[in-house]
């Protein structure tokens, strides 16, 4: 939320994608920071070629004109930084390119997240960044889901050691992008005014109603891909290759803000006070013990709110410590859960040279 | 949903609590099976006392008039059956009373529920309605999550022995009363129509939000009401005392039907199908392989659907078998959670007679 003195102001900034829900925020935020609209260099699919994306910006509305990608020498030169809130084809296609113009590149997309030689960044978490003297230019920026749960699994980790996660969601119909978003506002009028919800964008109504993840399900271990992708990163991120994690992915009709239903088991018996005293110090989490987090409490903030920790229910006691805990969670996934979180990694990339 | 040949029909019944969202549901399923209006004797709350209640019924609407509990002998005097559908201090001060004056009861509240004497009864669970020579008159309904859960927990605790049992919840608003239910469509309309919603009801707004369950927490466990019920009477009705189950549950923007989320684990390993076979043999559920299950799909029926079964994905699997399981279930919690329950009691109860 700081917008004094981001290393981003001054700098050239690319932003692909600049219609979508994640590239319309990562615009929010670079203006809300100070960067001046003419430093910012914004591209549209060819389908909507031309038309301006408005932004209202803490300083006024601004309209920011959207190119569509060439493919010639012309697109990035110049930038210093680029975040792709794109699709993984065109970040395949068009992120090594804008590496290869000089720019440091985010990308949004799961292209490159268990690529080896990209570092899958929580600017929070410094393992993710990669070494010191890594040459690296490209980043990848890890699922909205993953990036949330993070925030709280890896100090819990390094405090008393995981053994087991079991992650439920609660996600946001914006999380499927700004038609569904839309179909949601539109279906809950419907309802409300006696019409039946109409589903378009998604599969199932989204109006008055949940369902599990619309993602792909894989014919093997039948998670669905953003089960899958929770996995796969996770251990990345935590750098536990075998740790036992079992998300469920579910939609709910929420605008904007994930929530996550977490149960963890340590590798020891502790006190829940020493669980809610890793979170409190924990970068980027606020602890709120007083009222719990909801998505409304945390729509529109860079913290992720975390609450309502209590021993699992069926875990045993003994002087008051225990090895199994359940806790909650809220993220604004638009903001620390992608533009947020790119932002960040370009600042700390570009604030160090 | 059969409504002929229910042994209801003929029958004098009661309904104590009509005004509320349970009590309108047993009105409008008995009318539903044919039971004639004037052989149902209504009760409401004295401070609702002569409102009529007006059921939109399969056979058009019907005005039940409500009269209030008067404490004398004329109350259930010449009934057969009594549905209380009121809170816990309802049931305590009067359900003894249409036991003595010859009723078979019904009571929704939690005011019998763990009482040794009291069948904790849902009929498709042969083992919950007590022995044959049991001279019980009185029976109580469980937790309406406790119902839905027990369908497909019971049938697989048979088949596979449980180990553990994890249940996190997506539980529509109208659980909470009809009061609930009315806030949340005036304050969805509220945002839509660009308004802050209002949260006068329940502690939190319902539009576009969730939020972990309002009933309040227990301060030694950290539980709250609704998580300690669903532990309780699980154990009750599955005859397993040490069961370890860890409930957590949620409120969700959904008018009825509550869903959950179910991990399981088993004391063998058994193959998927072996486990959705025994699903699909259960009594009151239906399993849906071609699409998930949703709150809009179950709600205004019997039948609680259950579906998306999958291996864990922190599970290991060998030949094809593992111990541990993900599902889905999705049902009405006015229905099958509360009123259907009750009804398929005492037509148990009466058609034995």
């Amino acid at each position: 939320m700081t917008s004094i003195g981001s290393p981003l102001v001054g700098r050239r900034l690319g932003v692909v994608g600049a219609h979508g829900a994640v590239g319309r925020e990562t615009l929010f935020l670079l203006l809300e920071r100070g960067v001046a609209p003419d430093q910012i260099r914004a591209f549209g699919s060819p389908r909507r070629s031309g038309e301006t994306v408005v932004i209202e910006s803490p300083h006024g509305a601004v309209s920011v004109e959207a190119r569509p990608l060439q493919s010639t020498a012309d697109d990035f030169a110049g930038l210093d930084g680029v975040v792709f809130a794109a699709d993984s084809k065109t970040a395949r296609e068009h992120a090594p390119r804008a590496v290869r113009a000089g720019a440091f590149v985010v990308d949004n997309s799961s292209a490159f997240r268990m690529d080896p030689e990209t570092p899958l960044a929580v600017p929070e978490i410094e393992t993710t960044l990669g070494s010191a003297s890594s040459s690296s230019r490209l980043f990848a920026n890890p699922n909205c889901s993953t990036i949330l749960a993070a925030l709280a699994l890896d100090p819990l980790h390094r405090a008393f050691e995981l053994r087991s996660v079991s992650i439920v969601t609660y996600q946001a119909i914006s999380g499927a992008g700004q038609a569904a978003r839309d179909e949601l506002m539109r279906s809950t009028r419907d309802v409300l005014d006696g019409r039946d919800p109409t589903a378009v964008v998604l599969s199932e109504p989204t109006a008055f109603n949940v369902f599990p993840h619309e993602s792909p399900v894989d014919p093997d271990s039948l998670g669905c891909e953003e089960e899958l992708k929770i996995v796969r990163e996770l251990r990345r991120i935590l750098q536990f290759e075998d740790l036992a994690i079992d998300p469920f992915c579910v939609r709910v009709p929420v605008e904007r803000c994930h929530s996550q239903a977490i149960r963890v088991t340590f590798a020891e018996h502790v006190e829940r006070t020493r669980v809610e005293e890793v979170l409190a110090n924990a970068r980027g989490l606020r602890l709120e013990l007083d009222h719990p987090p909801t998505p409304l409490r945390a729509q529109h903030q860079d913290m992720v709110l975390v609450g309502k920790v209590r021993p699992s229910l069926d875990a045993e006691i003994r002087d008051g410590r225990t090895d199994s805990f359940r806790l909650w969670l809220c993220g604004d996934q638009l903001r620390k859960g992608a533009a947020t979180n790119a932002i960040q990694v370009l600042e700390r990339a570009l604030g160090a040279r």
